[in-house]
């Protein structure tokens, strides 16, 4: 039996509110350079206080020495099995979804960058010198234009800017396959690759795709730094059952960024606008006690930190966090869990594979012997080392949302 | 390959002797009201001695947050995988294997309580007034009077009475199907639920089931509280490989409630009759001594005080059991495991899913660095937290009996 399908067939409608609050990339490394991770160097009163009337322990998030991208780090957080092909995301579905471009089974999601060429087609930079998101919008605006004024047989195409240099197009049509190749060459000084297909069933999308690109490149065919659109990550709605159909609650998610709403809409949660920072996370939250019973919420500037290989910086997050995080409490959940979808070490400035701290606070977690949350707490406390798939037991069971397993 | 798979590759004849003591529901909590757990409490000097001299670890039943019933528990402690189909005991089953009732292939068990209903057949009392069980053998044995004086075509039944308002039927004939749904309405006010199948296949047996209850009632119609007979749980024998088979040894469970005698039957094990307390559990061992590789022995006692609350009582007994240890250890075993098959927290007043406090001596086991048996320790121990399926590989390669895998 699958992890997701014991839980489902355990998962009771009664019990109580959970709260998971995902620090994104919290896990950090000690090494000879950098003598103390982020939690450590970190002044929280708070969260030490918190951590004194709580169980820690850690999750890896995919298996040991693999590091996830986001969408499995958190797919594993919600209990599914991140190895299994039905939880395997494409990166355009969740830029698409995260931009709330509406995505149906069947439809084909595609990540856009605008890039710079030069007069002979070579790339000269694949972010088109990252214009602001006011240009990527006029810039969208006018490719689904020429889209509209000469359609492609077949093919309704939506186009929607993202953040910066990023836009996504959707593709909506019969028998459309996501069996396409990226066109974008990872590099400069070469031409964008000609759309072609990944496997044979994706030769006639492929095809489709090459008469949608020569719209989108005349809209484009003026403008002195975004000549070019790049695609990457043709991918279609992968089909999950929805966190409410398995376990039987009402999950609501709270993110101030679009890639991690858009994994919370692939688990079926109701993604609840708000803004970036951890106090509009809690304030949103707040507004919405009683309509969840599990709040996922995500913070991302530690990862954003971690990623800038800045430790002080993350630590500062962490601080700002710790100040806030009393509020948090006062939502009253019965189960608080405090992780990370993955580690991103500042020495690494990026993700890892490293585990990641957890702290699982509930009236009978087990009161850990510390009264501090950091990466060397974590490795004593009693919750072990656990796959990250396996936390959402935890969560339902701390929670009195499992019934008991056999005679 | 499944994990007893695994091992019944590598298992030899020869090898040492295993006591495996399961102190059931021996893993207990800390929260806010209760600060110390039962083994922190308890004064246990043979043990401190024994812990002094082996390694600590912990188990986890089924996965994190599943809180197993005594079945699955005890299956993943003799190496089955619990979430495996085939490891499905119904409780029917197990109450009947308990009460040493023999269940061939194809019978069907049925777990019984005596309730009493009123005058317009709504139950009062599902368990009508906990009658003593001589009061059970009596009504039992008027059920088999009335069945034999009027059988039921193609069905051949046995009643036998279990511990105060439970007993047992045994239904024996040709193509019987366990896809029959519980005739006891979990709740009073209402009459019983009468016999229905739980899928199709079920249809056939459910209608003989039907005409069985008929008898009952007829056999309970005078009684002034024992007045209808509630059903639940038909279940068939599962289809496990034994112990002796996977593993190569001779196994004797020593046991003195009727649940863990039915566990160990439906894994092959000898049950060697024996009383309830833990001298008496050791005496019986003591007494076969040479006739076994395996010694099982299930104490109950913990369990039943952490059921109860009652976190002192647990401690007590886990003192009375450590006063006793050293003629367990007399009997000269080269593997002692001491374990137990779920955690029963006291502030929880039932089973849960936390993991279970586990030591093991051997020669060759790892001396850990303490001389206490707690839930700390052994979160701290050599052994690490496996899945309690993996235990029996750790008993057999301590005791010499698993060959090495692959060149």
């Amino acid at each position: 039996m699958r992890h997701h399908e014991l839980l489902a067939r355990l998962a009771e409608e009664d019990g109580g509110s959970i709260v998971l609050l995902v620090l994104d990339g919290v896990g950090d490394l000690r090494t000879a350079e950098q003598p103390r991770t982020a939690l450590e160097l970190a002044a929280t009163p708070n969260l030490d206080r918190l951590a004194a009337r709580s169980a820690l322990g850690r999750i890896v998030p995919v298996a040991p020495g693999v590091t996830p991208g986001s969408g499995p780090g958190h797919l594993a957080l919600f209990g599914y099995d991140p190895t299994s092909p039905e939880t395997d995301i494409g990166r355009g579905v969740l830029e698409a979804l995260g931009q709330e471009v509406e995505i149906r089974r069947g439809d084909i999601a595609v990540r856009g960058n605008f890039a710079t060429a030069d007069a002979e087609g070579n790339l000269t930079d694949r972010r088109a010198g990252r214009p602001p998101t006011e240009e990527s919008a006029r810039l969208s605006a006018a490719m689904q234009e020429a889209i509209d004024a000469d359609p492609v047989a077949g093919v309704e195409v939506a186009v929607r800017h993202g953040e910066g240099h990023r836009f996504v197009l959707r593709l909506r049509g019969e028998c459309l396959s996501a069996a396409v190749a990226d066109t974008d060459p990872q590099e400069t000084g070469v031409p964008p690759v000609a759309p072609r297909a990944a496997a044979p069933e994706g030769e006639a999308t492929a095809a489709k795709v090459a008469e949608i690109l020569e719209r989108l490149h005349r809209a484009l065919a003026g403008e002195p730094k975004a000549n070019r659109a790049l695609l990457r990550g043709f991918s279609k709605l992968p089909d999950l059952p929805s966190l409410g159909e398995l376990y039987r609650l009402r999950a609501g998610a709270f993110a101030g960024y679009p890639l991690y709403r858009g994994v919370a809409q692939v688990c079926g949660m109701e993604v609840v606008p708000c803004g970036k920072a951890f106090g509009d996370l809690v304030d949103a939250a707040a507004g919405r006690r009683g309509d969840f019973d599990l709040f996922f919420l995500h913070v991302k500037q530690t990862d954003m930190a971690g990623e800038d290989g800045d430790v002080e910086a993350k630590a500062r997050h962490l601080e700002a966090i710790d100040a806030e995080l009393p509020r948090l409490l006062d939502l009253g959940a019965d189960v608080v869990a405090i992780t990370g979808d993955h580690s991103t070490p500042a020495p690494m400035a990026g993700h890892s594979w490293h585990p990641v701290p957890l702290l699982l606070h509930a009236h009978h977690c087990f009161v850990d012997d510390t009264d501090r949350f950091d990466e060397l707490q974590a490795a004593r406390g009693h919750l072990g080392t656990l796959p990250s798939m396996h936390l959402m037991g935890l969560l339902l069971a701390n929670a009195g949302r499992l019934a008991k397993y056999g005679a």
